[in-house]
Parts: structure tokens; sequence; C-alpha cells
């Protein structure tokens, strides 16, 4: 019976519950039946369970509605805690959040992506038992890791479906490795995707917003999030907004397609484009060999904000692709905000949401129907990271796929049937 | 409690059977507790609600696994009606279907769509009355009336959102002047979404399945579906592929995007290449002053099919182009299958589901993880007056918004608590 319909919807109930509480920072049990429809002795049975396995606490009395103020229950943040690794050509962060989404501890280095994956996962893995041990994180307490990186990816089996950042890596078992090495259980997901989902870990939009987020790191991915799930499609490759076509007249990518919005807008092609214009690479010391394109774009961010007219003319031209496929994302899934996420973004920010707004205000075709906000992220350059850890609390706790914190299957017995306990 | 999650899960239970049977054809209760984990009382209890409201009979028996053989239900397809009419810019069909699916009447003329709504929509009125009357359709069978046309729409007040096809049908209450000229409930949707949503019901696709549809007639449009629901969005304005942009540098279309998919792709649009090159309109009497453009459309692709190499050569390049919108659906909503449907790919279909499926096999980003299938509706050229119907059979028996054949609230009692009944 554990995986069929029924059960999950008892195991969904409790993390509806969860993420209610979550949602609202404190609630009461009156409140949750409003919001729920469920009877006062199922919320009372479900937060009793919650409680006593630690998640959730009382946090006073609320306002009186004539009688007896009613207690309230809110999150507990240390009860749990997860891990997020970014793993990109040029960087890895690692952060640890509590179960409210806050970080409370992170790193960051770079040289990962470019080894082999057997060399790589290990000082990997190396840099996540340190932070742990740092931190004073119990194990016990620790859920998972989400471990994020670009697509496409065979989720189920926990491997990159490309030969980058090296050949090694194509098919590699990358998240089964690094829970082997590390004894916790990993989950492999799009950098993009996470870095979406975390924005309403956060509390940063509307719970029944259709979203959509688009990352740029080195690369440019994207993710949408309808009602607190992210959009999956068939596999989980959904909503690779880089590897959109702006220009069909334009040059094959190495994906395959003609005239990549990457090959345009992304922080390598920017790098390219300054190295080639006149006296501009020379002037931020560009390197044309290397292949640090993050540090590079920031160099060229910077002197765009600090207003170089040629930096800022070519960040402007990117922000304008950016816009035209925002507006194929806001006009193919009708969404109410874009989130622009990543560190590429974090050093440009201001510039990229003036034009993108623009455009996307000027061109969606729904734009009658309601408007569309161009964002922030609240999570700015590490909000895949941080993202790949909340994808972890989401799964292990929200979405009626849970564990308990011995890592064995404990799912809740609570549901529609539970009765006896008083509100 | 009636709009509480816990009432529409009840509801749900009772739609989630019968879209169970309905997708099986045939199907033994056994059979259902195992496809539902819901237990043996409870869906005996549904099913003998479903039988009581006429909606399912008895089949004969199963094959045995032991014992007695199994009593087999199914769907009552003369039990319930529902109505599908599509309004085009040059056509108005509309179909009546049983519950199966099937069309029971057809009707299509045109000139509708050129008239104000109050003088259009009571003629729409007369031709339904009239179909159901020549059908011998009992009034209080039919479920109602799914009303399809382009977007934007504002689905919840049931009016379009666009001044076609003349300025007096933008905001013009149609569902509700449809409604009080029936009196029947009228549900208004997009055109393409509700082709796409046709392919589900009538067992087209595997009910796990994300896939698109593309969907032409005067216009291009697109739908999503997601393990049998429509993708809405925001607004339920998703998915307008027609006014993607393939080319940033092209021509601003009337909608404000810029190089919009239509302006290369559409029927209006070949026409209007046809017309300047030399002979071909002349050859194919294409009238320059027309706007039929789906006759116009109808002979051009007759014209290629025939072997005519500039009509042919027309189709090729649109093809090519959709062939590249269709790569940005895969690419962004990661679909197993894009449904061609609607009358323009009706008649030159095997030309243009090569070249798509050509350009989606090389381009999708995510090609690797799994193949994506490109394939003619098979409710062809009236796959939207058909999946306006069909949005209503699900709208009102399977999602939960359910309405007894009355016309009233009816919600069904039976769910996860139901007790009592054998198998």
């Amino acid at each position: 019976m554990a995986s069929s319909p029924i059960w999950a919807s008892r195991t969904k109930t409790r993390g509806m519950v969860l993420d209610l509480i979550r949602g609202a920072r404190t609630i009461s049990r009156v409140e949750l039946v409003a919001a729920t429809g469920l009877t006062a002795p199922t919320i009372s049975e479900v937060v009793r369970e919650l409680m006593v396995d630690g998640l959730v606490v009382e946090a006073g009395r609320g306002a009186s509605t004539g009688g007896k103020p009613p207690t309230l229950v809110q999150l507990n943040p240390p009860a749990r805690y997860s891990v997020g690794v970014q793993l990109e050509r040029n960087l890895c962060v690692i952060v640890i959040v509590d179960l409210a989404g806050r970080q409370i501890a992170r790193t960051s280095f770079s040289g990962v992506a470019s080894m082999p994956p057997e060399r790589g996962l290990p000082l990997v893995a190396g840099q996540v038992n340190g932070m742990l041990e740092t931190a004073a994180v119990e194990r016990h307490k620790v859920l998972g890791v989400g471990l994020v990186s670009y697509g496409p990816q065979d989720r189920r089996a926990g491997a990159l479906l490309t030969p980058q950042p090296t050949g090694e890596w194509l098919g590699y078992p990358v998240a089964d490795r690094l829970a082997e090495l590390l004894g916790l259980p990993v989950l492999l997901d799009n950098d993009a995707a996470a870095a979406a989902i975390g924005e309403y870990w956060m509390g940063a939009v509307d719970p029944r917003s259709t979203y959509g987020c688009i990352y740029m790191a080195t690369g440019i991915g994207g993710g949408v999030v309808v009602a607190g799930e992210v959009y999956r499609g068939s596999s989980s490759n959904s909503v690779e907004i880089g590897h959109v076509s702006v220009d069909v007249n334009g040059d094959e990518c190495t994906c395959g397609n003609l005239g990549c919005l990457e090959n345009y807008a992304g922080p390598a092609a920017l790098v390219r484009q300054a190295l080639t214009t006149p006296g501009l690479g020379q002037r931020l010391a560009l390197d044309p060999s290397g292949d640090d394109f993050l540090s590079e774009f920031a160099r060229l961010a910077a002197a765009a904000n600090a207003g170089d007219p040629a930096a800022r003319g070519l960040i402007e031209r990117s922000a304008r692709y950016l816009g035209y496929a925002a507006v194929t994302m806001t006009t193919l899934f009708d969404l109410d905000t874009v989130v622009l996420a990543g560190p590429s973004f974090a050093v440009a920010g201001s510039i990229y949401q003036s034009v993108i707004q623009e455009e996307v205000d000027r061109r969606t075709f729904a734009r009658q129907a309601h408007p569309v906000r161009v964002v922030p992220s609240v999570s700015g350059s590490d909000a895949a990271a941080i993202g790949g850890a909340v994808l972890v609390l989401q799964s292990e706790l929200t979405l009626g796929r849970g564990r308990g914190p011995d890592g064995g299957a404990a799912p809740s017995s609570a549901g529609e049937a539970a009765v006896g306990t008083e509100v």
C-alpha cells in the first residue's frame, strides 16, 4: 500500500499542514482547520505528531476572537537541516540550511568541476563533513543533500547527461557516489529549478503563484514553479531557456539548436564580445585564453555599473536578449512573476531587471490579463545552492515523500480518518 | 465546507474512479482497488453511485483469476452529452459528443464571427438547439457547452480579451450570453487547450504523459497537458506558441512581440507569400482581397500535396518554422509528444509532421533523456470543437467540480470513509 494514492494522500496531509505552518510563520490550530478544511481532531493529531517529531513548537498565544486566545505553533528551525551543493563549471558552492531555509553555513571554492568526479566528489564530501562539524550540526538531524547542476540530467539515476564540465562526468552516478561518501541521502536536480523553488520556501512569492526563474551563472537556465511545486515535464529536463532559439538564422549551438539565447546573452558570450570590443578587454584586464567566465563577467558588470559605456552597452544588449527570452517564457507558461537568480544577475541586477521588465511589459501576449513582475531572487548569488537544500526539505517534509530523521521509512499515520484529540 | 480541500478530495475520488473506468474501457472493481489504493468497500460504494447516476453500467464478466470471474464495468456513453462550439475567424464548428467523447452530431458554417456577438451568438444557440433536437438528445442529459476560441481570454469572466474577430467581441460576456440563450452552463476556454485535452479523453496518449499540442486554424495556438490536466499558468493564457518570437530581428507583430511564429508560418502569412510568388496565386485562384485564409490555405496545401513545387516549398518553409517553435516548446515544457491539430494541419499533415519531427529530433535540448514523438491529432480538423465538449465532460465529471444532471450542486458523498458494501 505504501505507494498507493491514499497512503500518499495521508502523508500529504501532514506535508500540507507543515507547509501551511512554514508559510504562515505562526498559526493557530483553528486557522489550520479553516485553511485546510480538515476536521479539528485531524489537525490536532497532525500537529501533535509534528511536535513529537520536533518539527513544530508552540509559539505563545494569538489574539482572542471571543474566548480563550488560541495557542500558536511555528516551525522549529533547528529541528532539521539540509545541505545544498551547487556544482558549476567555475565554482562549487555548499550551504547548510535549517528547516526554515536559513543559511547557517556556507563555503565556496573553484576547481572541483574541472576534475573528474572520482577526485572532485571526495573533495566536496570533505567540505560538507567539515562544515557540519564546524557548525555543530548533529548528523541525525540532516535530512540529506541536494546536489544541483546543469541539465540535461537523468534525475532518477542521479547522473548528468552532458560531458560537462569534463567528459568523465557524463553518465557518472554523481548522486549515488556522493551519498556513499557522506552516508546521507543525495538527490540530484537542476540548478535553475532549485533556485526557483527556493523563492517559494523563503516566502518571497504568493503560494498560489505560477512564477518562473531565470538562473544565470556561467550558463543560463530556467525553472517554473506552479503552486509551490517545480514544473517537471516528462523527465525533469524542463525550462532550458538558455537553449531556446532567439534567432533561427543564428549559428548552430553545440546543443544542436539554432541561435540559442546563451550564445547571445550568457556570460561566456559577453566576455568574448568584450574581448573583441576595441580597448575594452585590455581596460578590464580580461584573459583571452581564460575560462573563468564568472569572474571575468563580474569585472565586465562592475565596469558597466561604474558607467563604462562599452561595458554597459554589452550588458544592456544581453539584457535585451534575456528580455526577449523572458517574453517567450511568460507567453508560454503564463507567469505572474519572473525571478532573476544566480551570480551573474547578482553583479548587474539593476540593469537586467529594468530592461527585462520593459520587454515583458511590452511584448507578453496576455499582458492585458495580468501584470508580470520581474524581481531579483531573495537568495541572490547562492540561489541554486540554497534551493538545492530547500528541495531536500520540501521532498522530505512537505511533498509526502517523507522519511524520519533516522533515515528509515517513517510515514505519518495521520490523515482524514484520524479522530479523538481535542483542538 | 463545499470548497474545502477535503470536500474536493471526496468528489475527486469519484472523478478519479470515473476517469479510470473511461481510460480502461472495461475494468473490474478489483482492478479499480488495485489502481487507486482505495479500499474495496469504498470502490464498491463509488461504483454503485456511478451506476445509480447512470454514468456506468455493467459489462459482462472478466477473466477469472481463480475464483468467480469478476464483473466488469464500463462508461455508459449515452448517459450524458456535451456540446463543443469553436468560434474561429472564418468558421464556426459545433459538435455534440457523448460521455465517451464520441461525436454524435456536427455542423459547421461561416460568417458568425464576422458579426457582432449580439447577432452571432443567437445564431449559434439556434444551431445548438436544432442539433440537440435532431439528434434526439434529452436536454437534462446535456452537461453544458464548451465554447472555445483564441486567446487571450478572461476565462473566469467568460470574455475574450482581444478585439477579434470584430471590435464588439472584446470584453463581451460571450459565455454568460450563450448560457442565457441556451439555458445551459457554458464555459469559455482556449481552442488549442481544448484540442490538447481532447487527445487525453480519446485515449490517444499515455495518461501519465506530458504532451503538447500545436493547433493551427487561421492562427497558431498551443496547449500542454500534464497527467490529464491542462497546464493553466496564472490565468489560463498559456502556450501561445503563435506569438513566440522565432526571430528577434523580425517585424513587430500586432501583439507587440517581435518576429512571431504566426507571421512566418501561419495560414494567413502563407497565403500572402503565395500571392507574391510569381504565378502561384493565379494558378491557385487565390483572392488577393479575401480574408478566408482557411479555404485559401487549403488550396495551397492541396497544390503542395499534388506536387506543385512552389506550393510545396512554401508549406515546407512554414513547417520548418513550426519545427523551430516546436523545439522551443519541447525544450521548455519537456514534452514526450507533440500533437498537430486543427484544420490547417489536417490539409497538409504529412509534410508538417515529418519536418517538425526532424527538427525536434535534431534540436530539442533533452533529446538524450527521451524521444519526442510528433503525431497528428485523432480528432483532426474538429479537434478544438470536440475538445471544447471534452473540457465540459472533464470539468463536470472527473475533476471534482461536479454537478448533477439536474444542473444543481449534487456532490458525491462517497470518499475514503465510505464503508459497508461488499465488492
